[in-house]
């Protein structure tokens, strides 16, 4: 045989192993759309499986698609639709939703209906034999899909003639393809359905002999990632999320410079027994119980006004409805040029605006939240009353209720001089100033007209003190006086002080808890609930 | 005496003590106003000594001012003007500036210059007798006063023919008044000006005979309050600050919600020995060295899209130029629709647009940093580059650099293939992805087809990585599984899988620390200058 035979027969050997390279790529591409979309589909004989069934975990090793990673079975070129988007302006449009299944309602063999949620919006899904493509295999396989499955539908919306009851969208959609991405477990430790009930609800119900369940604190906060899935919680932090976005924008307009502190602190912070003590590669250590310090330190720094969202910790054992181990300190310090109350026009004009743009922006989720915990809204000026802790004291005096002029206020005082304050000034956010000095933490300066009081303030929502305030010492030879005066071993904080003996402006700031400022706009009533994953003294996890 | 004469002695009496009281308060308020203007000023006789001074802390008990606390003593109807507003278009006006000594330089008996700086930027301030109520004290007092003291100073504009070296603005400021608000100690432990001096500066001197003290890090960080007013700490901070801003406005306008996960975590956090142990009321406890599982869990309950800026503590004993025991953490967690690339899609856009930013609003703060610190600007292309791991081994291999192809790149390695890149693809700025199963985390989702890879990428920045993300397990069977053979006890980490069995789409997210994207954006080399109060292995304060 000739060389060219050869090079013939090598070259027909090459197009055959290329031919069944190919052939068997082709097999394990078909191999790899079948898994993908019918593995684990109904096995009864069914001409429209492709229709519906389970997205399941794809066999690694068999599958070979070089777009790998593809989780859904729903026409690539598709665009999604949210849940909250579906209006009637959609009306016969075909759209994608992925959501879960937030209830079933199976109505005969060819006719189930299925609410998707997504983010605390849900709509009504209908499936039915009469919708082209639709077996009742799929009417079955939809009807038995477990709550808070996550599911891709495809439909065609549709806007019927009466209000759909009991979803937050008024079309419903024609399902012609629905699949299971993600299965949930038959029974959940709780429905979120019953979670999202508010307390009316339950007692109408019982008034008319209905007992529906009521699921308490503990056990949402144990089961939380089901708990917040339900509208008002998904309203809470969103609201929370708006909070923060406000505090950052308005104060970075104001030329302030958000920082970051550390919260492993050398010995044991600001003082006191209330800190989480830790090891420290061989030296005592414990968590910072604010960034008081160190935000001084920044604008001794030089950077003049300065602002930290940061954790904040607490080993404090109250166990109260406003108290936590832990929680996001929303903190201001910034230099003062002649007065303290420069530091409350920062504290009047941000919350101020805070609130404004809450009621503008978050409507919806206020409206979600009152729907389960209903509360009033907040009452407040557009420029914050001002009053001194004097006056405060008066008006509680004048009323009737006697207290310590030189004490500092206890929980039932507040609540009384807030009601006191919405009577005579109609307003539920007021800002009391000039408090006692022996009430107020060592670096607080004293006022120069009377060193009983000092230059700082609380401020104070529905009745409770949120806000905590005030012109610091900025005198290093000063400032250890105060502290020894007040018990503090100098020698603990000779960073901090040392840091005022080269130059430090006058300055002062304030700080608030970010799940206070939420609770209280909203009247919730417990910090447990603004807290996305709570600690207190009696809960880490999860 | 009649009762009519009883009343006007009564009123007579009252008068009198009404014009005493008077007179007492005039004299409060002189005594006061004397205090606070002259009580600690030169003592020497000067006809024009209320035009400088010391501004001390007021005698507390002795003064009664009824607006206390007021911190300057220059006329209260003027407004401020900032250091670097100081411009040719404020000629001839009198302005009033708060700042600090940053030198001063002596001429004479007659004249002294002082460079007041004020958030890095520094002012030329003359003092001359010639000037309007100056006297010989005054100078005196001006030539003798402590660097970095903080000063207010009353002066008019004026703009020289010739350039003035050394100072951020070019105009000059003739003082009137000048007052001491705050004494710095005589002798600092480093002065700002030699701290903010270039190492080029400091070997040029040395050419022409000059040995300038260098500021070494450690000396740095242990008098840090000194160390952040140097103009390129200033503009660093600055800079971190918008990296933040941008990390957040952009990720807002996508729909993310931004959480608040906690950092006290029962247990030992994801598992191995870097955790930083506490005790929590009795509890076995550690600090978060991620918000991955929180993070994961928020996915769960429906928000979607999550983000976090908040501190992570690694209890490492690394102890190089890119490890700190705590940072912050900028974490991104979002449902996945179809592919982990919708990920990567994110930190694409989310990166390209901060860097934009930065060069187009920092500018002055770049340039700051810069002079200190000479960088190139950092080549990142419109679209990121995007290169699998087996290209990049390839890369390396055809590049004569041999790696395990299936095991993790060292820092060596990134290096090179930073190299690499940078000559074939012109870009400082790229995406590996699809990496070993074997060197990512349990959580991790492998490739479909090919369960040697996961949905994974790193990212990096001139040579270094910077961001890690992935498609995650949503399946919790699966998960445990992959936890297993990791070896990890899955009982430890029952509340995360857990939190799968109630339905959890599928999700992938990354994660990023702030001090390093701005360390690499800036080509600074030691993370601990992009740290405003590191903490490493063998640092712990200020």
């Amino acid at each position: 045989m000739s060389s060219e035979s050869e090079e013939q027969q090598l070259s027909k050997k090459a197009a055959k192993k290329e031919a069944a390279k190919q052939e068997k790529m082709r097999r394990r591409q078909e191999a790899a759309a079948l898994a993908s979309s019918a593995a684990s589909l109904s096995v009864e004989e069914d001409p429209h499986s492709s229709n519906y069934g389970d997205v399941s975990l794809p066999e690694l090793k068999s599958c070979s698609q070089i777009d790998a990673g593809n989780w859904s079975l729903a026409v690539s070129s598709m665009e999604w639709t949210c849940v909250g988007e579906l209006t009637q302006f959609l009306k016969e449009k075909e759209v994608l939703i992925r959501g879960r299944v937030h209830i079933t309602r199976p109505v005969s063999k060819n006719m189930a209906f299925v609410v998707v949620r997504e983010k605390g919006f849900t709509v009504q899904c209908l499936v039915t034999t009469q919708g082209e493509g639709v077996s009742r295999q799929m009417v079955k396989f939809v009807a038995g899909l477990n709550r808070e499955s996550i599911v891709d539908a495809i439909g065609v919306v549709s806007v019927p003639e009466n209000p759909i009851k009991g979803t937050t969208q008024q079309v419903e959609l024609h399902v012609r393809k629905l699949y299971c991405v993600n299965k949930a477990m038959p029974t959940l430790p709780i429905n979120v359905e019953d979670a999202a009930r508010s307390d009316a609800e339950i007692e109408a119900a019982l008034q008319s002999g209905d007992k529906l369940p009521r699921v308490n604190q503990d056990t949402r906060l144990n089961f939380r990632v089901l708990d917040i899935r339900t509208p008002a919680n998904q309203g809470i932090f969103r609201i929370q999320c708006q909070v923060g976005t406000m505090f950052r924008q308005f104060l970075l307009s104001e030329g302030f410079v958000e920082i970051h502190t550390p919260k492993l602190i050398a010995g044991s912070s600001e003082g006191g027994s209330a800190v989480f003590k830790l090891d420290y590669k061989g030296q005592p250590a414990c968590l910072a119980q604010s960034p008081q310090l160190h935000k001084q330190m920044a604008v001794c720094g030089d950077f003049g006004r300065v602002f930290e969202i940061g954790p904040v910790f607490r080993a404090e054992d109250s166990y109260t409805h406003r108290h936590l181990c832990e929680f996001t300190g929303l903190d201001v310090e910034m230099e003062i040029k002649k007065h303290y109350s420069e530091v409350m026009d920062i504290v009047d004009r941000l919350f101020v605006t805070m609130f404004d743009v809450l009621n503008e922006r978050c409507q919806k989720e206020l409206e979600a939240v009152g729907r389960q915990y209903p509360f009033e809204p907040l009452k407040y000026k557009p420029k914050t009353l001002r009053l001194t802790f004097e006056e405060g004291i008066q008006m509680l005096k004048d009323a009737g209720v006697e207290v310590d002029p030189l004490g500092d206020l206890n929980t039932e005082a507040e609540r009384k001089l807030g009601q006191l304050v919405l009577e005579k000034y109609d307003t539920e956010f007021y800002i009391l100033h000039r408090y006692p000095l022996a009430v107020r933490p060592f670096y607080t300066m004293p006022c120069y007209d009377n060193a009983l009081y000092s230059n700082s303030f609380d401020v104070f929502i529905r009745g409770e003190e949120i806000i905590s305030g005030a012109q610091r010492v900025h005198v290093p030879e000063f400032l250890s006086e105060r502290a020894q005066a007040c018990g503090i071993d100098v020698n603990t904080i000779s960073t901090y002080i040392d840091s005022f003996r080269y130059g430090a402006p006058p300055h002062g700031g304030f700080g608030v808890g970010l799940e206070r400022v939420v609770m209280l706009f909203c009247a919730l009533g417990n910090i447990r609930k603004t807290s996305l994953f709570p600690r207190d003294p009696q809960r880490i996890a999860p």
